[in-house]
């Protein structure tokens, strides 16, 4: 069913086609640098660069009698190059030389799509961030009006978590996604660190310094957990939305378009369902990262357990990341904000979101802390509106009307945090 | 900080002198066992019964010299025992013997606390459904406004699911929780399962079936398992809770006793902090799962790999499952429900809730299916209120004007509700 | 990749085609029932009875419109269905009581698969345990050698916990998939619990006693939950005969066809690659539970955030469960077991695997139990063979030399160990 | 049960006492920079920098009444500080403000401690590994005999992983324990992000730039990933360690002290304790992970219900991590090596291990590479020797007898490995 969130160019990437593409591609740069090296005969590596190719049908019907791929592999590879030169085609290396190192080739190519599809969604939550800075709202903790703030603000938050998901990913797919040409148990018997070195210069990656037989995996698990951080930030913010959204509340909507069914039964409904599927698709990643974590401790210089997990999360993890990411991203571009609504909520629990204002303001003006406190909360749980109960207090006479007026009206608090909002904007 | 949250009947299960005293309770049984079978004087065994006993502190200073902890217990009893007959204290036993079985004890016990506070919990909930059938309310799907329901309808969902975490409790306990006496790499070199199900029976415990060196562990795995099912239970009704107290919606609230402050800087803010906490809690129980997963694969007849993690888990998983009960008990019983503010919520959205209700009638009345959605779509997504929209297209015509009263003031729906409760409440 | 890992029948189960054919016996299933209790004509039923069906394709392209799949899906079935009668398809329903009634279906079909798997499994299983009835080995802990045991014995472990989890699985699927039609909410506004009940009846399910609008999603849970339980004793299993199969202990093999090639690089290799593949299958299925866990706790009567975690992990568990299974067949059926070095490993060691026997025999004939420790603790740690060091202590004067023989050739351990074998093979 | 676990300085870090320390440590800071500011009175500054202090059972008093706990501390601190000046004490904060910039000054003070604990163990490690350059032994994947390898080569692995680990757990911290001074809902309407950067200047911690009301999650994610990456290196040197030391393979030991006993009734047994402990906490670790992952999505400005996540498994994360790491660095120290083992098994299965290296020579010597694997494959699969099996085949005309020799006594190998050894090794 992981069909269904593949779109077309993350599929690509994760085809059996393209696997054995990579794996070509590291079988060439080898002989490539075997032959100017002279470990190779030179005419072989000619040969190699010139001829190799695959057939993924010829593969199948070979590994039904090897049962093992790569041999599958080189067998038709090598036939392709034909004699006598196909036998120098892998020459020296061991399975995981070419399987790690192709797989770090796959991560790498989807870690640009990944990136692209990044940049897009930084675009326009920027731009919503941009057209809302003086939209007032209400800042919630523990789901109930707290204090006010901007939706800009709102959104400068998950736009700094994106950042940072994005600077690990980076990061770990640059540290995680090598090369390797150690050969058997990682010992170089029949390489040499030098090779690999020119390989990976080939390849465009960077050389493993320590291997055992395979990559070490925790390597692979920094890469699983940065994708995981992308999608728990996507969460984050669906989960948002999700709030934002709800009949009560009323904040936001996620676009309709004009055919779309809501509901099978109530005709009614315009849900969240994209910011749903969102959350549903972070908690896969958050699972699939305990799996790659205890990919990390193979057996010696490995055992072969990693693979039938790699061979489902790998693909799976770009390929719902793809997808989530471009989800989001058409969810911002289509996002209703009803701006109204979100100062009408605010307004709405009588100035209670202001009681921290007060509570400050009366502080400033000399009253002790736990008596303004006193007054403040006696106002908020009267049973009439805050800004009523308060009036009823003693505080009335420490603030003027003018305050008084501007607090309760959201103008004090929205200047401030826009100026505050500026300097922090400044630095994306 | 595990001890913040331990309550002291669980803790006392879980300290270190009851862990030995379990231990102390299965050589004791053993020995008994063993005298009335003749495989140890008589004489020892009787003097097992009467003079064995231990000091925890004693122990502790054996332990740091054999590093072994089940030989300085042995040794800290014998010496009470004294010589001759001390020598017999653990004849034939191996390690695991005493201390899974004794953990088997511990979890019988803690087992014990957790279905008394689970019928708390119960009756709670089921005094709070009662009080609540004709509470009318809003179901909602996606976080968005759906269908009428009420709020004991809502509830009884919540007790269906705890009763089934209560049933998946209590037989993995009984099918976890087992007794073992089956020796070194659980051949029974050294006893029998004779005697393995005399001493079982003596300590009122089912004889594991087929053992390794330890009881299998995915026993021990169901146990927790079940324990996330009880706290993921109270989760999901915490988070409804949450939910309803949202300041928009405001349905429910906890309580809130005289002198508690619910923000030091906010005054005005009473939080859903117990739902919240139990939030938190059912987290640490999913997580924990993972472990106890894990520890299912010990290498051969054993590893202790699994010692170090159960040592952690068990204490906490049951301590924190009894807490978290016991904090939703309060929670309830000090809940707050706003009856007329549900009822409000309900016709807020211009009676869209009713829309499933009037698609179904238009249907019986005869008005193909596909039409009959698009009026009410058409109303809904229309801009006044749903009523109102419906008004406008054909479906007036269709619906007389006491039924559709009825059905807009939520009177027909909430006969039909109590009444398909009823049937369901009778079960439980 | 899920693909390779595809059985044929199994991965039909979880085809669109499957999913929606399910879907349609929902639907008739509902619409027979409505109109024999006349709440739709009896002309629709037959209707829908006798023409309702689907094409994947068109309901593909719907979707693409409504983006809604169940509408899809029952607007393309209305139109087989034709007119007037189409309207009546999916008759105060909302999607989610097709959707997991449906999935209920699947479970139930794939479980089929899975119980048959495990038969197979078992047989192959118990008859590897009837040839070694006799097959004296090493049984340890640690990774060291401890005790004797019987091959059989050992197995038998397996086969124990084998039968645990597939109990369990049982259990789950018979208490987890089950049938709904409660309607919008679970408030059976436009259906009734009678209707319910006879639709299940139909299905050959039962019903949701207390839904929301979807079915509680701890039974989801634990029938991943049971899934990882049969994975989990597999995975147990492979990570023993992985380690009787390392070269230094040899006592098992995984079969190597003729053609088969162990290792592109390392001609001589045979590795127990059928059992690390199990082993890594097992931590895809364990790190799932986690995600189905997270999916219990759904907002209010459910949002769907459930949906795209379920659509890629139940196909999932199902498929990699049956593959493993088979997998694990196979490798048993072709399992070489080298007897001749079960035993030498057995008796390489010294004779220190029979150190406890010498220990309880000593205490026995009337040695101190600490004094006898120390002699056979210093006969252990000596520097020559076990046997020969203890002959240096006055162990030798307690032990006749016909029973000193006995227990160091195995015989003595052999035939009781036969006998406890016997009476737990019984039982299975 | 953590007790267990707690060293001494660790366990001062995550105390009550501590706690409320690095409180007051942000309490006076803040203080400190209001007055210099003047925000509040220089001598409201000046009296809480000289006179604030706390009881920790006058706080705990206060809180049975407040039911929250910051406010506790407040009233208590201010107490001491005395009237006029206590009323300043926590003004305009939140509680999060100080809560979490006091985690995160906890979080240093482990951290230096963790990386203490880390340069004693890579002390030992590299002393290990420098010992051990010219100690063959045999590389092994799927647990079977592969290639030659060296212990230093081996171990290097290992060092060159916990580096890596260090290097995460370095950058984790420095970038996740920020402090933050941002106010309510993070809007700094009682505050300025110009405090905010003077305060975090004084506690010497980053500043965080874009806040909610609390420091986002998914910095502490991080940092538990970071942990758990530590355990899992520990972990796989520990399974490796485990490995060595089967009874079959016996090439490390872990030390072994006078008194101790390795099992209550296997006199004989030495195990490999500390490895399997350490394999325990590992998994502990992993599962606190998938907690913290869900603490990231607070809803809104922040929920609490990361709160009791992080009570229990911030101080045990810490406090795990600092014991497995001394008990590894123990267990290093006293490893015993048994040299003279490592190379019998080497050459124990017949010149195996060098048929990768006979199969690269014989392609070199121009045989073609699919009949030199036929020829390699029947020698190691007949029956004989490898060595013995080899000279059957043709492959002996094409091997001179010296070099025949060198290769089979792993001379050849030995010095190719040390000199590729040696250039990695000047890395570290």
């Amino acid at each position: 069913m992981i069909k269904r969130y593949t779109r077309k160019e993350m599929g690509q990437v994760w085809s059996s086609e393209n696997r054995f593409t990579q794996m070509l591609n590291v079988e060439k740069a080898v002989a490539f640098v075997q032959g100017s090296k002279k470990i190779i005969p030179k005419k072989a590596a000619q040969a190699i660069q010139s001829k190799a190719r695959f057939s993924v049908s010829g593969i199948q019907k070979l590994e039904e009698k090897t049962r093992h791929d790569v041999s599958a592999f080189v067998q038709n590879v090598s036939s392709y190059v034909g004699k006598p030169w196909g036998a120098y085609v892998h020459y020296g290396l061991t399975s995981s030389d070419v399987l790690d190192t192709a797989l770090s080739l796959q991560i790498k190519e989807g870690a640009l799509i990944v990136q692209k599809e990044l940049q897009h969604l930084k675009k326009v939550l920027k731009t919503l961030i941009q057209k809302n800075k003086r939209t007032l709202c209400t800042g919630r903790t523990h789901g109930m009006h707290a204090e006010p703030t901007t939706f800009s603000f709102k959104l400068l938050g998950f736009l700094s978590e994106l950042v940072r998901a994005e600077n690990s990913f980076k990061q770990a797919v640059s540290e995680g996604a090598l090369g390797m040409v150690s050969g058997p148990v990682g010992n170089y018997s029949s390489s040499s660190s030098d090779l690999e070195k020119a390989v990976c210069r080939r390849l465009k990656l960077s050389p493993e310094p320590v291997s055992t037989q395979v990559l070490p995996r925790d390597r692979h698990a920094r890469i699983v957990f940065s994708i995981s951080l992308i999608l728990t930030a996507l969460e984050r913010l669906a989960v948002e939305l999700r709030h934002l959204q709800r009949t009560e509340v009323s904040e936001v909507f996620e676009g309709f378009s004009k055919n779309q069914q809501g509901s099978s039964s109530m005709p009614h409904k315009k849900n969240p369902i994209s910011a749903e599927n969102i959350t549903g698709l972070s908690r896969l990643l958050r699972s699939y990262l305990q799996a790659v974590m205890e990919n990390i401790v193979l057996w010696h210089e490995r055992d072969i357990s990693h693979s039938s997990v790699e061979r489902v999360i790998f693909p799976d993890a770009f390929i719902l990341c793809d997808y989530a990411l471009s989800r989001m991203t058409q969810l911002l571009k289509n996002l209703k904000v009803n701006t109204k609504r979100m100062k009408e909520n605010l307004l709405s629990s009588g100035g209670e979101v202001f009681s921290s204002q007060i509570l400050l303001t009366l502080i400033q003006k000399g009253v002790d802390r736990q008596e303004a406190y006193s007054w403040v909360q006696k106002a908020a749980h009267g049973g009439s509106s805050f800004e009523e109960g308060l009036k009823k207090t003693p505080a009335k006479k420490y603030i003027g009307s003018k305050l008084w007026k501007e607090i309760f009206s959201g103008q004090a608090v929205l200047d401030k945090l826009e100026k505050t909002f500026q300097k922090k904007w400044m630095t994306f």
